[in-house]
């Protein structure tokens, strides 16, 4: 019992924290569960069942599928459950009608043949990467639909009623679950402008705090443990490495998102796209450049005090360009001070080069221990002007 | 016309390459169109029509929602369905029976109160990281169907008659699917043991070109567009980058699936995931090597000489060697000449070292554009001893 208590304050607590991480997840389930009630008391009010009938289940089904945590995905999945029920009905409909020609015996055959043709072709264009990306809800919902209206048709006399009465539960259903996506609405659109502009912050922060930790021990050897403890920060650029995916299934929600706040309609969502692709390179450069982070203590002294000043200031400037960008994402202006600090961390290679050309070689056999950090922070600032020149296409 | 004709030519063209890539695909679109043909006449046959009612259409749904590519997908979707239900039903049976004690007027109230509290409650633990990774699709279908017991309990009398036929149904749908699902049958494993060698491979086809690539123009000037052309080869290893999420679903559900083939029903999964992320890494570092491709004419040609030949056999080594692992996860044994290759791409290192040790300092001004090649190269050795050390622990 006290272990079973012991999990159950674990569960709340971790519970909490997913509450406080991000309220609107709290928000969203009560607005869920808001939805399905009222469904509920549609379905149960006396009068409007008569007009529902059984179909009223189907407002349920329509609100558990459709409602989504990001108004841009409550909207497309909405959207195409629609056009998918429309058009599956009226496939449905005309192969019951040219079912009906054959007979009593013909037609549960040619209705079969047909149900297989379309579902084994439909199913076939889920293959496809467009469709997949984009379609892939609206055939599913087509293949149940067009099943459904196929396998009832022969049943139900009154089939037009019957799909009539359906379109309209999903109708309200649909309707239930657009309002409320839209009171305390979770744009996609917003997290995925949040989630670039913190992507690049993040980067930012490792350069940041790298040029203190890859030459911090050479003041004094006690500071593991000091390097130990906030070390995290250097961890989260990890995040970055495997946003892809994340930010293109919110690049792909955003398009069907209305105008909001300081987001038009056809703001450019493909930008942050290539934001997003190139501070994934970035990313990938720091995570190269993370492996040299513990070779500290290889290289000789007298060469790491030379580059010391100049790679801890491009790392440093780099840093500050960075975060000037991911300020100018989030509050959608130009990134004036980016440029400056561009500038700067040019400066600080070329004097970096000139470091390295007046050492001399006797001290020189560990050069592949230090070289790298120079030449990655060289790399990163090609990245830095690219994604300069992206965020300024942004903020045309 | 002409137009549409062209149009409909490439969509025929680009399904036919669809189909040849993978004949798994068209298969498992017949599938799926033969489990809701089975259904649908399941449902036609008059005397089942009796026993099944309206609930046949449950069936449809289920195969609709239950069928996927792969084996372990359709059992875990099944199962998944199947408790769900149970679990939803058993809920909506007690929740429908305490409300009835709450009379005429209360009933609705309560059972309204009930639908939104555990709905809402379930949505939330959808944002559980764990939970939204494995039990997502089971909490979606607890929620419809408490929402649908709850909504018929108020209505139909014999709610249990209903419930069981509706149980019935969709045995009947997720037996048709996990039947069918075995015919032909694709696994998830397979295809992961697959994905993970074919990644190690892409990394080693890099490694093979790199050097050629790299010290390629020293010889002729006219070998662009050589290069251009087979450069393909060289962009493969991009896939690697942003495998993680495939890789996790796919280790996911192949934990699902019976013994196969060559796989028993214990089959180190997790391995895979860890030789992923080696893998990964390694494309990482690739990533960043691949920067400094370009950049071969920078750097002076005494010193381009003197690194040409340890660095061309450290990459070529490295790519035997992650070549030898590759065949060694496809035929699950131990990778033999692995170790061989990288302790000659360790010899090579040394050579290196000792090349770059014998380099005066008057030309070497543009050291930079050097050395990341070498130092780079160094790091994935590194990386391949440990891609070594797991492919060794998967085949215990």
């Amino acid at each position: 019992p006290g272990e079973a208590k012991a999990k159950a304050i674990k569960v709340a607590k971790s519970s909490k924290k997913l509450g406080e991480d991000d309220p609107r997840r709290v928000i969203h389930s009560l607005k869920v569960g808001l939805a399905l009630t009222f469904v509920s008391f549609f379905y149960y009010s006396r009068p409007l069942y008569d007009d529902f009938g059984q179909s009223g289940m189907w407002a349920v089904l329509t609100v558990v599928v459709i409602f989504e945590f990001t108004v841009g995905g409550t909207l497309s999945k909405g959207l195409y459950r629609g056009l998918a029920t429309l058009l599956a009905c009226a496939l449905g409909f005309g192969a019951s009608n040219l079912a009906s020609h054959f007979g009593r015996k013909g037609q549960p055959i040619v209705l079969g043949i047909l149900v297989f043709l379309l579902v084994a072709a439909s199913t076939f264009t889920r293959f496809f990467p467009r469709i997949k990306a984009r379609y892939d809800y609206g055939v599913v919902i087509f293949i149940l639909t067009f099943s459904l209206v196929c396998v009832s048709g022969y049943r139900v006399e009154k089939l037009l009623v019957l799909a009539l009465q359906r379109l309209s539960t999903i109708l309200v259903g649909g309707a239930i679950c657009i309002l409320l996506s839209f009171i305390f609405p979770v744009w996609a659109g917003e997290d995925l402008h949040k989630l670039v502009a913190s992507n690049v912050e993040k980067l930012a922060k490792y350069l940041e705090g790298f040029g203190g930790e890859f030459f911090q021990p050479l003041e004094d050897g006690r500071n593991d443990k000091v390097s130990n403890t906030d070390k995290s920060f250097l961890r989260r650029y990890k995040n970055v490495l495997n946003s892809k995916s994340t930010e293109e299934s919110l690049a792909n929600l955003a398009r069907w998102e209305p105008r909001h706040g300081r987001f038009g309609f056809r703001h450019p969502w493909k930008q942050y796209l290539k934001i997003g692709s190139l501070s994934r390179r970035c990313a990938y450069q720091i995570e190269a450049l993370d492996a040299y982070i513990n070779s500290h203590n290889q290289a000789p002294l007298k060469f790491r005090c030379k580059i010391q000043g100049p790679c801890t200031r491009m790392s440093i400037e780099c840093s500050m360009a960075l975060e000037s960008l991911a300020s100018a994402i989030k509050t959608m202006t130009l990134p004036s001070s980016a440029n400056v600090h561009v500038e700067n961390s040019k400066t600080a290679i070329k004097d970096l080069k000139i470091a390295i050309k007046t050492v001399s070689l006797d001290h020189d056999q560990d050069l592949l221990a230090i070289v790298p950090a120079a030449t990655v922070a060289s790399m990163i600032i090609e990245i830095v002007k690219c994604v300069e020149s992206l965020s300024e296409s942004v903020h045309e």
